[in-house]
C-alpha cells in the first residue's frame, strides 16, 4: 500500500497492508489531516520512525463482526493496560504507551492502519469524514476545559491561532467566557469572529490582566509573551510543546501565585458530541485537500506560515 | 530607635520612632525572626533601601482603644483598597501594594513599627513570643493548600528543607497525605521525624512518581530536580524565589500534563488557629536569638549553611 513514512526524511514509499494482531483491527483510512506534531515529527520530534500521522477518519474493513464497516476514529495513545496509570483509569499516561504515529505505532498517512479495537470511537452519521478528521485535535482542545475549570464571568485570551489554536478558542468559548485570540492574519481574524470569538492585536491587551492565558505558540517567546498577559492568581495552559528549554520566569509564577498547566490529549467522545450537536462548522479551517499520491506537497503546503489545517486522502 | 536598615548595605543605625499616618498603629516589637527574604535583601532582592524585617510579634503602644496593649501579627502586604484586585478581595495581589521590609514599607527588625491596623491579627495568649513570630512562614506554608486541593492519600515529596520548607511540610501533613522531605543534614530529620514526615535522601524516590512536589529550594537545580520527581499529570508547588530565568523543561509540563503552582503569602488567622490547638511546638526550629544591637553577628548566622531560624529580640 502506499504510505507516507518518515526515517531521517519523509519519503512516499510502497509498505505492506498491516496484519492485525491482539485485539487490533484494520482500518482503510478515508481522510487524516496534517497537525504541527506531523511537521515536527519530519524535523526530527522525537526520533520517530515510521508511518506519520494521527488524525483520521477510517472504516473497520477487517474486525469483530460489531464493527466491521463502521466509520470510526482512533484515540492515538495505546496503552499497556497494566502500568500505574493504566491501573488508576489514566490510560493517555500510560508509562508504556505507544502513540499512533509519533511513538512506536505506524500512523494514518496510509491506505490502511492497524488498531487496537479499545482506541475506537463510532463516527455519527451526522459528521461528515471531513469534521471527523477535527476530533482528535478537538478533543486535545477540549482537554483544557478537562484539566482547569474555566468560568463564565472569566477573560481569557489565546495566543499562537493556528490548527490547533483556534479550535482551542472555539472549545474555550463553550464556557460562556469572554475569549479574545491574538491574531496576525485576516484568515485567523474572520474564523475567530465566525465563531464568536473577539479576535485582537497583541496592544489591545493590557499586559497583568487576563484571568487566563493559553499558549498554543510552542515558542519560548510565546511563554514569555503569555506570561506577560496574565494577572496575579491567573491560569496558563500550555498546549504545545517547546523546543528546548525556554529560559521561564518562575519568580513570576510564586509571586503572583499564577498557575501553569500542561495539556495534551482529551476527551473523543466530547468531541464527537461537540460536532454530532451541528453547532459548528469546522470547514473554515480546511485549507486544502490532497492525494495521499500527492503527500510530499500537500507538507510542502502545511509548512507554509499561517496555513491551517491540510487533509490527505488516500 | 535602634534599628536594622539596608541601604546597599546592612548596618545597625539610630533612626527616629515612626509616627503613624492614615489607619497605622505604633507597635512595640516583641520578636522577630529573620527568613530567607531578609538574607536574599541584603543581596541586594527587589533593591529595598529600609529597615528589613517582616516576622514578627509585637504590642500595639499607640492607636485606638481597642487594639491599646494587644500583643499582634502583622500581615505584611500593605494594600491599596482601591485595585482591582483588592476590588476583588485578593489584597495580598494588591497592584499598589507596599510589602513591610521588602517593598516601600519599613520591617520590623527595629524597636518600633508602623503599620496599617488592617493588617493587625490578635494573638492569643496560648502562643508564646517565640511560636507567633512563625505565623508569617506557617501562613505561607498553609498557602499550599489554599491553593492546590491535597488529599489525604496523595504521595507528596517536598525539597528544600529549610526555615520555610520544613513549615511547608508540617503543613501539608495536616492533610494526612503521605510527605516525604528530602533532606541532607540530621537536624532537619530529627524535626521531620517528630512531625510525623518521613526524611529521605534523593535516591530513595523513584522518578516520575510523586502525585505532588513542593520545591522551597529556590534554585534552578531544585526545580529541575522536582520536576523530575513529578508523576503525570502531577501538581509542582513552587515557593521561593528563583534567581534570573532558570531554563524549564516546559515540554515535560505539556506532555505529561503538569500543573505548576507558585505559592506566597497566606491566611494568618489559619496560622494563629493552628498554633493555638497547642498541637505543634516549633521550638526545635529556633537556632539561636540575638539581641537587636546584635543584628550583624545574627544575620551573620542566619547565612550560615543548614541553620533554621534566628530571632532578634529589640
Amino acid at each position: 500500500m502506499r504510505a507516507l513514512t518518515y526515517t531521517g526524511q519523509l519519503s512516499l514509499s510502497n509498505v505492506p497492508v498491516p496484519v492485525p494482531t491482539g485485539d487490533q483491527v484494520l482500518l482503510k483510512v478515508r481522510l487524516a489531516g496534517i497537525c504541527n506534531t506531523d511537521l515536527e515529527i519530519t524535523r526530527g520530534y522525537l526520533s520517530f520512525n515510521g508511518i506519520v500521522g494521527h488524525e483520521f477518519v477510517a472504516e473497520v474493513v477487517d474486525g469483530p463482526s460489531q464493527w466491521l464497516g463502521q466509520r470510526v476514529v482512533g484515540e492515538i495513545n495505546v496503552a499497556c493496560g497494566e502500568c500505574d496509570m493504566c491501573r488508576q483509569d489514566i490510560v493517555s499516561h500510560c508509562r508504556n504507551r505507544a502513540t499512533v504515529g509519533i511513538r512506536n505505532h505506524d500512523g494514518a498517512f496510509a491506505e490502511y492502519l492497524a488498531l487496537s479495537v479499545q482506541n475506537l470511537h463510532r463516527v455519527p452519521d451526522s459528521v461528515s469524514d471531513e469534521q471527523a478528521v477535527f476530533v482528535e485535535p478537538l478533543a486535545a482542545a477540549l482537554q483544557n476545559l478537562s484539566l482547569v475549570h474555566l468560568r463564565p464571568n472569566q477573560n481569557v485570551v489565546l495566543i499562537g491561532a493556528g490548527k490547533l489554536g483556534l479550535l482551542c478558542a472555539l472549545a474555550l468559548r463553550q464556557t460562556q467566557a469572554r475569549v479574545r485570540v491574538l491574531v496576525r492574519r485576516e484568515k485567523q481574524a474572520a474564523i475567530a469572529r465566525a465563531w464568536g470569538l473577539i479576535p485582537v492585536k497583541f496592544d489591545e491587551i493590557e499586559p497583568n490582566s487576563a484571568e487566563v492565558v493559553v499558549d498554543c505558540t510552542g515558542t519560548a517567546e510565546g511563554f514569555s509573551l503569555a506570561l506577560g498577559l496574565i494577572r496575579p492568581r491567573g491560569t496558563l495552559i500550555l498546549k504545545s510543546t517547546y523546543q528546548g528549554l525556554p529560559p521561564a520566569d518562575l519568580s513570576r509564577l510564586v509571586v503572583d501565585e499564577i498557575t501553569v498547566v500542561g495539556s495534551r490529549c482529551g476527551p473523543f467522545d466530547a468531541a464527537l458530541r461537540f460536532l454530532d450537536s451541528g453547532a459548528i462548522d469546522l470547514s473554515p479551517m480546511i485549507e486544502a485537500t490532497y492525494s495521499l499520491a500527492d503527500g510530499l506537497a500537500a507538507f510542502e503546503h502545511a509548512f507554509q506560515p499561517g496555513v491551517l489545517k491540510v487533509m490527505l486522502k488516500p
